[in-house]
């Protein structure tokens, strides 16, 4: 299982009145490197869903918060596919302070199902997807 | 020019770790306070857009900050049609705490364009719109 | 365990391009049922903080999504507390589409532990508050 | 008047569901660029506020939206000071799609004021600032 890493910085924006980041702000960090890993195998979601019809839908999320970051920290986003069925996947995601391996924040997972972007239904993901994010383990 | 209230909370989610609400979060208070300006006159914009292919889109927007509101507060924000063009309602916002007409935390102008929802090109308000939304003038 | 109920309308700002709300704001629609649970009882987190010198923080969340919400609806969002330890309270927390008991969206258990707001450590719940947040089972 | 440009991403968080980037977000990536402006002159603002008792707030602000971004764009977000005062900086700044002095998307103002960080009052920016902000122009 490979482990991709995208790095994002804290803005006053993702803080709240605490003095932490808000903890819903680390769902869309979370995002961001699932959309950066789609990105690396070359597989953008906007093509996806205007000629495919396809999108991608978090169905279910766990998440440990460990420590807080704070306004101006460098964070490292991990994101790696824990399984996989027909037509969802499962990632394992972390958030590290400053560098990957550094000071764990969060742990958690996310299932995201592969859907019809008009029904809401799920479809399969395309053969040709899986091949594109299974390459890189063989 | 009839002034329409609606009134906020600030959740944590609205502050930031300057101990204030974050700038941009305001224009959240006050597109709630136009979409319940609309809402109070019996329009609803999804059919807008689904039956008429017309949507609302913010293209001019200024505001002067004043005082910060906190966690917790009860904020109560205003919205009057200041100017209209065949295509565009300007309106002027204010935003009080605790108490319409209490303490001033901020006042600004928004310029809203009537869009055709496909192809975000211009198109004019229609009639029975500006009807409705001028009815409580008379 | 007596659920608390909680509205919240989507507003444009808890849409994402896909159509429906982005994932993560759910969590600020459930922070808001809890904040508004507390002040419910009597509670507000302000006095909290600033004369006790306590705060609440997440610490894990685990929710289900299982229909989309849309721009304009109304949501009916639960909090009921399912645990209690010394220093920390777990939830149970539902968002209905329209009603109370309407179709069901959203179902998750969020953990909130009660921290020393300057140093971050875990700080037993004091007893006015456990009492406060028991009387209604009573 | 030099120009400082830093690069964003669009993601799902900061889209709508009329398809584009919901226009309080502008806001942020604005003051993402203000912030790594501030970065690339050595000045971080978190020790600004715990050693100085300074903070910045934004005072001012006026945007014309010209046309929308969209998902999985990058925007290039200029930063530009226009103005000072004592205790005061406004800014020009620009979001351009793709590249710096591609399509323009939007231009405004932003003054933000000096403060002190407790009491929320207007405070002299300090000389050392004033010259890290201004040995570029030189």
């Amino acid at each position: 299982m490979t482990r991709f890493v995208w790095p994002t910085r804290v803005y006053w924006e993702d803080t709240n009145a605490g003095g932490i980041v808000y903890y819903a702000n680390y769902m869309k960090f979370m995002e961001r490197a699932r959309t950066e890993w789609l990105r690396s195998l070359g597989i953008e979601q906007t093509p996806l869903k205007e000629e495919q019809g396809l999108m991608f839908v978090v169905v279910d999320i766990a998440a440990h918060f460990r420590k807080p970051a704070r306004y101006g920290e460098v964070l490292q986003v991990t994101c790696a596919v824990a399984a996989a069925t027909r037509a969802s996947l499962t990632f394992e995601q972390e958030v590290y302070r400053d560098r990957f391996d550094g000071e764990l924040l969060l742990d958690g997972r996310v299932r995201v199902a592969c859907l019809d972007a008009v029904r809401y239904r799920p479809r399969p993901l395309p053969k040709s997807l899986v091949d594109q994010m299974t390459a890189g383990d063989r």
